[in-house]
């Protein structure tokens, strides 16, 4: 295989950014990681993939509680999202500083600062590679404000490749 | 759950577009259909997610076959993704009047329009919904031109919500 034409080619996938929360079984821990990897793949039941690094706190935590939100990064949050490469640490009900509430249908953590996120159930996962390939059925979501999602390639970003 | 809020949350996931292409099991029937639910979910090995109607031609393909190619439709072809929202057509080495050639490691369509293409094998499947996902190795790719993934939301298309 071509190697740098199959980096180019899968770098042609656009990507928007997303903070993916979780928490621990008996919730006592909460993870939030940037992410970039998500896409619809049903609509009845609206099913979503999201793609997790498998040495990731949030990796454990979906495993564990098979619960987890999608958090949508709006245009001009870049901060917000450079906040969660970070390993997360709480502080009262903020994650590396920016508040959150609990979910009404999982109790995960939801940015109050993000435009729109939704809570899934995990009903499938395939770990064939780096990462493991979660499917979760959206169970509520709620929008805050009108946005747009940011996009990686206005920023030059990219992971994917 | 507020299904309008579902709706509008989901619809901020940023798609690009790309012509799926597969083959029956004997090579005699080709397809080639436009869609947005793409994702890779690891870099080692490569894999891809693409989620496919279940009633549709490249589902059938993809199950008989194992192989598919995803070809990325370039900023300024909208034309070319309209194209393949109809039933596909062969005459000679065309599919609905775009040229192709066979894809060197799987023999699937490759659209010598587009400017970049992958072929993957089929490692897995999901099907929980109206769509099945399916995880793909990728196991060659090209690049053709330099260009942008055409973006839906320039467009105001969406499929998703």
């Amino acid at each position: 295989m071509d190697e740098q034409a199959k980096k180019t080619a899968l770098r042609m996938i656009p990507y928007g950014l997303f903070v993916l929360t979780s928490k621990s079984k008996d919730g006592s821990e909460l993870s939030a990681a940037t992410v970039n990897w998500v896409t619809q793949t049903s609509f009845a039941p609206p099913l979503v993939v999201v793609g997790v690094k498998n040495d990731s706190g949030a990796h454990k935590h979906i495993k564990e509680s098979g619960v987890f939100a999608v958090n949508v990064v709006g245009k001009d949050q870049l901060d917000l999202a450079y906040t969660f490469f970070k390993p997360t640490q709480r502080e009262g009900n903020t994650l590396n500083g920016q508040a959150f509430e609990n979910g009404p249908a999982t109790g995960v953590p939801l940015l109050t600062a993000t435009p729109a996120w939704w809570e899934c159930r995990l009903v499938a996962e395939v770990a064939k590679g780096d990462h493991t390939t979660f499917i979760g059925e959206v169970v509520e979501a709620g929008v805050r404000t009108q946005d747009q999602t940011i996009l990686m390639r206005d920023h030059n970003l990219n992971y994917g490749g």
